[in-house]
């Protein structure tokens, strides 16, 4: 329930405002060089805060690695990851925990629990996907070494906005991670006037692997996509998953949608490199839709846990667009469905040099 | 890899033109009565070869149950359902063996395994789905039986046309579970002009569940909707999931998006029925985006096994639209999702009676 | 629950007297050469009715493989084998439905499920061991094959009787998987008087596997020997496992147990193969103690459905000493638990070349 | 690999000498009151250092809660839990570091995974079972208020000394978890030759559980008496497990070893409280065996990672008799398998009540 792969085992534990949040990671090959500081880049993207744009939580998010490693280098044995929630206050949650929040997890959490942690949405909080993203740097790193593959994520809506053109190198460079470098001001504008507005919006991202080999997904109930589907769902606030053309592919017709192959190379990717629920070592490519937050000072009415009506407004400082900072944290979920595929893959199949003939992605 | 689910467990077998069929359920309640009779009728809703507009296999599929039911019930161990093959023939697959089919996942198993099976797509045939909908005819009656949940779908698009009105009393009275019924005779002409032309087009349809109690679902690696994502995923030809109004959330405000909740109901259903990955008592609503079929008579270039071009001409007769006959299919995993769900559920929080306050969904 | 094993795993149906037993294997490696002929052997090795010493029941074991191999080979989806019970008798279970049988898994069964299957035990019988035997051939020629690896097994105790000598050589020669040949007519005699008296009695095997290479075992859950404990311990009427000196150990010294390595060789094997969880590469020894059988023409005092005393006489005949055919079942389980730990292996660590250094086992 | 349980789910993390070790316990039901006090009480008795007769090692073992638990209470999320080892020293491992001991687990872990932790034993050392009886507090607690079980164990053998008698009563007021009060100085005496003499000794163990309800066990492949084998066989220096009668089975006849039923009780437990896998309403049964201790001061023979030969003397202070402090270890083994156990008999059977006819245990 709280742990995501299945051979590259990923347990995460902990609540928005308790003590600590971490996760123990179970199945990592060994002999992996990683350091405390290399989950910094990573949880620093995805980290609030780090512009008027992101909500204004300060995170200090100082990993400490507790076990699975030693003399720098992972030892096969589970590595535990620990990061201590620093801006954990001694607030007064009795008001806010007898209400249920629109939009908010907290009334099914009432329901399936019988009782909650009304402390900064709990375990609901989009907090959590902080150490799946401490977590994929380790995968990352073992898919980069060992089989060349790299992962990189973008936006491609930020509400009704779509990017103009479309500049990997222009991604990293800005708080929205927008492929577009000369709309970068508009965005700023739009998203200022939403703040001011007290509401906020959707937003669309996509995920793409480059250097997958043919061959990762276990098909029929653990394919390539049926796993990245269940990944980019499970992150807060996302609503629908594509992979390649997606929705596009319901108006599409068969000679359309089918990718060519020659001996040169694939002439589309249509399918977003998934056949058959297997790799086919073009990218990978899927895409994600995220709600708007639901966290508004903008008053809703709701209900409280006597069944009565009540006003709700929420206070503190939220994302306008939850969205944006979900870029780093969906490369996580496909660097981690990809470590695990790898993984299943090697197990049934063994460390097989490449069949041919291997056709161009 | 071959079983869906973590506690009502179906682990499914065979290949569409070897000997049979087949699937085990593990970890179904005991006491549910059943016989072989009950799967005819979604068998052969999901059937091919009902009417002229799907391919023209005539599979007989009759279920035999091999273990697990006891003078008519469910006694608690393995279900075993067996349907032989009654259409396997002994053709000649040694072209075909050595060919990639683009859009199919021909190269991508050449890839993983070393070999493959050619016959009639082996184990990456839509064959396969044969036993999720025998599997969720037990799932369904025991949801329905004990907790009062249905499950039911219908199209809402094929290719480009959609539906001009919605009225569920319609959809099971055609061959297109279409919910307008008088827009049957076009999309008649419709797919006789596609069936024709030889090409295909994709198809979008909804499935939903009325009556799914508060609290199914469980955070955060196997919420509901993450688990209805992997499951409508591991669908032959499907490219996306959406949950309630998935997609479209990235256009939306979170005003707009956010489902006000009253003592007398909720307001909206934007949300789909699930929040923080757990029913909310609402309707259950999932959306899935469908391909068009790679199988057309129209030839293609492709590669053979010495990485040669070869022409292509997928002879016999295919669906031209696939997505027609997932509406079965859909439901069977939205059913084989919530029953496995309620059984984690109760195994964490016990038939507890229902928490207050309960809003009408 | 009814699934053995983690990457190769084993899924076995059926009940005693249904219409057929079976099992399906997901996770096989693609490539290797099987044909229904070759589980002959090893099922006939566990089939009653070989000897006078063993019950009578003729069941013809024919093996038909539904799924998963093409053209003799496997192609790495699931197999499944079924084997249709031919001794099945439209007996009338009515009164034996009604009585709680001491010794037998009938009141624990109709507590856990509210209802049971009576005939011949159902699930509870020994029937299901025929599929993990079937399973296993597979295994055996995969870990053959491939690493090497032998598995055999012989009885070491029948009641209080313990060989002479040890002959692996004599082992497959008389009805009694015993290790000293000159014996065998004193167990004929033991035997018949056994069953001339109604009564049963206990046994101990031993089952080995040699070529097992250093470093399969998954710690700490899934350690080597604790997944041989539970192998072992999941079949019918096994009370004991020991791995090694087993329960010797309790009164040995540390200077005595632990086993010196040279460069040469490991001087002794105490251990079983097995430190910290893990394989050393000596040969594994693990030893299972099994109750004797409780199926008795002598009557016993029981009760029935409604709480009153009985007398129960169990009529048809039964083995009178269980644990002598389960030689070839522990053998299968061992096979299935090295194969699964395999694959567990290179999944996570690879298929590395020996690492040094490499004492001789 | 390092979880524990399916549905409470026991993750352990930590080397012998790292930073900490922790675990996280996932699925475990909410509304369970639970502090980080109530952790002392188990953990002091399975700590080392309490008395003369145990190793030296003074461990703090401050259980530190990190997320799980809101107000005292289990929330139904993951709790984790940290126990900072306070005894990590700078030590020099680098001379250790390229020997292997016999009877531990260096040369497997070696081969398995390419390189090890020499620290104090690593991943290997019995330090890990610290987190299995910490997790087993907060089941035992539920086990207790939720089903009346409780779980209690004591030692049956120390080397080949044993009890004179039986009383539980004495049990927890001496420092062998001795039932004999008269025979303590004895075996004070018998443990102080032992360490002068350098060497070590095996032992033998019991632990039960009272109150178990029948029908927990799930066949074929997660029975009750499988799943407690596999846990005792995953603690360190475990060597054989026995349910009920165990290897004395083997010598008795059927007549002796059924335990007959009668509407007033059961009149024998040889089976251990397991028939068919499933718990039958008596007193479970479990005894385990472990080796002596393999780290004496007494030198060996033993190889170093360039194959030489090389002289080992461990160093520091080490229990003569691993066994003893292993029962509260032992307890906690079969507290976890009941608790997970309930949980999945409840998943698939409900929370029915109790079936007629009842037989006391």
């Amino acid at each position: 329930m709280n742990t995501f792969g299945h051979l590259f085992r990923v347990t995460t534990f902990g609540e928005s405002h308790g003590p600590a949040i971490g996760c123990v990671i179970d199945g990592c090959p060994p002999g992996i060089a990683i350091s405390a500081e290399e989950f910094a880049h990573d949880l620093d993207r995805r980290a609030t805060g780090k512009t008027r744009h992101t909500s204004a939580r300060r995170e200090a998010d100082e990993v400490e690695i507790l076990s699975g490693v030693y003399e720098g280098v992972t030892t096969g044995t589970p590595i535990a990851l620990l990061v201590r929630n620093t801006d954990q206050r001694s607030k007064d949650y009795s008001a806010i925990a007898r209400q249920f929040r629109p939009g908010h997890a907290d009334y099914a959490y009432w329901h399936k629990y019988g009782l909650r942690d009304p402390r900064g949405g709990g375990r609901s909080s989009a907090r959590e996907t902080t150490m799946r993203v401490a977590a994929a740097v380790i995968a990352k790193k073992w898919l980069a070494e060992r089989h060349g593959v790299t992962v990189r994520g973008c936006m491609t809506h930020i509400g009704d906005v779509v990017p103009r053109g479309h500049d990997w190198s222009a991604v990293e460079d800005n708080p929205f991670f927008w492929p577009c470098a000369a709309q970068v001001p508009e965005l700023e504008s739009y998203m200022d006037a939403l703040r001011k507005s007290g509401d906020s919006v959707g937003a669309k991202l996509v995920a793409v692997a480059d250097g997958v080999p043919p061959g990762w997904g276990e098909p029929v109930y653990g394919k390539l996509d049926g796993e990245l589907a269940a990944a980019m769902m499970s992150i807060n606030a996302v609503k629908g998953v594509e992979i390649g053309d997606g929705f596009a592919s319901v108006a599409q017709k068969g000679t359309q949608h089918r990718d060519v192959m020659t001996p040169g190379g694939f002439l589309s990717n249509h399918a977003g490199g998934v056949l058959g629920g297997i790799s086919t070592g073009q990218q990978v490519v899927v895409s994600v839709a995220f709600k708007p937050t639901s966290s508004l000072r903008l008053a809703v009415e709701g209900v409280d846990v006597d069944g009565n009506v009540v006003d709700i407004v929420t206070t503190g400082r939220h994302d306008p667009c939850v969205g944006i900072r979900a870029t780093p944290i969906c490369e996580a979920m496909l660097a981690l469905v990809l470590m695990d595929q790898a993984l299943r893959h090697r197990a049934q199949c063994g460390d097989v040099g490449a069949v041919s003939p291997r056709i161009p992605g």
